[in-house]
């Protein structure tokens, strides 16, 4: 088949988890999808061995001085785009699909752009629906782009919607509890980035698999079933099932509920969001022919206080989740670099949630205002009220002023 | 609301479990439905209460002594159909709804005439489909009568196929094992009556319980699934779910699995072919938000070699299946009389089923024939074969002549 019959996919994030997992399925999937774009961070060791494999026409690095050496060694029929203005540019590249699997905030902005030039987005990025999905969606409308999430809660969910009647009472996303689920509350204390990057089902990125273990991911799940697919919080209900196995689950009034599971596998969403509206083919398949066991138990909040903080900022002020998206991004970052305990990350993102000034969203630019300003302040909360910050002193006080609690002009 | 506005329903065998469950379920729906007529085979003790509470204009008594006795304190202004004249009467009673409770190929009759006067079965019987189906379907699409399986399994079946598109791979239906699946086989010759009836989940009738344990029953479900849904027996699979809240799951090619569940109760089902398309309010829900462990294994088919054997029968001769449950309900009622052993209802229905004339089926009236000549022969095997029947003496004797097993006349 000549590429003309090929799907056009760019891959944000090409050398993270969600990027090689594409990259896997695409070439599982021979002869249906053509890569043209490849966009990385700093990686360009990886980048270099998946430009050699799929021949992209577009390559884009964000880091300024990796990029400098990427370009050194690149063949000059690729065409390179470097830098955050880069990004920006290789995100106006039209394409059929876009796989999002940048981290984190920083893919708000590729994500606006690329809205307006892809036909489908295959969205495993979270943060941007939590922090901007009202915006997302209203774009996605306007340009008639197709945004299927990777995500296997709200994948499972996605399909269970496509297929059947929305009549149903609840929905259930499942949580697998995290790395940490069975140590004593008293021992989160002493827990080191390497029991909380043990996730036990899933490989995936070090801050999703953190924010795994403190159950801010799903709260932020919760919210995107929110925003997905306009379920009111009060029908959406967590349940921690450890074999990750079954991803969501709706239950009708009458009681029935119908589920959908596959294997803890990214790469089965994946494939799903790029061969939508078919099915790819797997050689897996079978499951239930096997014997195991599956567990259901409600969640224990106490034992979880970011995931109730989180859902309680979800109905709060229209810059709360930024500021704790914000907030939650540079503290793990803090954490997953030795620098502060796992249970300060609590502690900053309560000091931080309780502490910010409520402000109304009028334009997109207010959501990367109030992102800067959190990270700021969670930083200089960091450096100065206590926390042991390696390499650097630390003392306490009260970084607000009281004009930045309520006088900050949009 | 009038009785004009309710839907008028037909319970056949309202006394037993099917039965009950449909009035209470009946009950519960307050204004939505209006029992025009009850059957029962004997029990005209719960039929007189039952008559009490909804007030039939019909009502019909299989056992034409029962019916006599009944006749002399009913109200007058009640029509009674009495004896197996009487309940093929009484199938002609045009009507919205009827609740097929009958168990066993006594179904069968009042199924091929009702088909032609109601405007929906809520089946619960599967017999008929096992030994039927091709019939009872065609007569359904010509007269435009809709069928809704009552039983779980096929029900959760008919549940996702009525929502996903068929693009499966697989189906699954899930089999509890039985009351007896963890005794050793070497023990299942001492096993009583009451240890077989101990069902770990269900509260069904006796035969069916019996059949649970044979796996009879989940044989003939395969069937049924074949049969309802056209799909082929090798994609159709069955895993054992001691748990019986899961009841069927469809397996797409790309290893994803819906699946629908519900707690083990017959009113379940029972409302939702009742109340088809909507659904009835419950006031369960909310089975998510407990603590729960499920497991699923692969059926041990050495264990339970009848379930080999109905399979067998349904890929062999048109009139296998018809000789298999004619001799399963045979001997079932023998050994629920106490008469035989366990063991005994594999060795009786293997005799028969290696010593019967292959034939083809023309018409409804051959299943009749069939069905009687394997009662009979099952009968004489019983009695001349030395098994202990209480209160009669046992011989062993070829009960097969040459002639019968190759020239009975159809």
């Amino acid at each position: 088949m000549g590429k003309g019959n090929m799907k056009k996919v760019l891959v944000f994030g090409s050398t993270g988890s969600i990027g090689k997992n594409s990259l896997d399925v695409i070439r599982q999937s021979q002869g249906k999808f053509n890569v043209v774009g490849l966009c990385v961070n700093r990686d360009i060791k990886n980048l270099q061995r998946q430009i050699k494999e799929f021949s992209p026409a577009y390559v884009c690095v964000v880091d300024q001085r990796c990029a400098d050496k990427l370009e050194k060694n690149l063949d000059n029929k690729i065409r390179l785009f470097k830098g955050e203005k880069g990004l920006q540019k290789f995100s106006t590249i039209k394409t059929d699909i876009s796989v999002m699997g940048i981290s984190g905030i920083s893919c708000l902005r590729p994500l606006l752009i690329n809205l307006q030039y892809s036909k489908r987005i295959a969205l495993a990025n979270k943060e941007t629906i939590v922090v901007a999905g009202l915006f997302v969606f209203k774009l996605a409308k306007k340009f008639g782009t197709e945004i299927i999430p990777v995500d296997s809660e709200i994948n499972a969910l996605f399909q269970l919607f496509n297929n059947i009647k929305r009549d149903f009472s609840k929905v259930y996303i499942t949580a697998s509890g995290g790395a940490l689920i069975d140590y004593k509350k008293q021992d989160l204390k002493k827990i080191g980035i390497k029991e909380v990057l043990s996730h036990p089902n899933w490989r995936m990125g070090r801050r999703i698999t953190v924010d795994c273990a403190t159950l801010v991911n799903k709260a932020f799940e919760v919210i995107e079933v929110h925003r997905f697919f306009g379920v009111p919080y009060k029908e959406i209900g967590v349940t921690v099932h450890r074999e990750s196995v079954f991803h969501a689950l709706v239950e009708f009034k009458d009681s029935t509920v119908f589920s959908c599971c596959y294997p803890p596998d990214m790469k089965i969403p994946i494939a799903y969001a790029l061969h939508y509206p078919r099915r790819a083919p797997s050689v897996r398949g079978g499951s239930f022919d096997k014997k195991f066991s599956l567990s259901f138990e409600p969640v224990n909040y106490n034992r979880y206080p970011l995931f109730k903080m989180v859902l309680d900022a979800a109905g709060k002020d229209d810059n709360s989740l930024i500021i704790l998206n914000a907030c939650d991004e540079t503290v793990v970052d803090y954490f997953l670099a030795g620098k502060i305990k796992f249970t300060d990350i609590y502690k900053v993102m309560n000091y931080i949630f309780s502490n910010y000034p409520s402000k109304r969203l009028r334009r997109i630019e207010d959501i990367f205002y109030w992102d800067q300003w959190a990270r700021t302040k969670t930083k200089e909360y960091l450096l100065n009220s206590g926390f042991r910050v390696k390499g650097q002193g630390s003392r306490k006080k009260n970084i607000f002023t009281k004009n930045q609690k309520s006088g900050i002009k949009l």
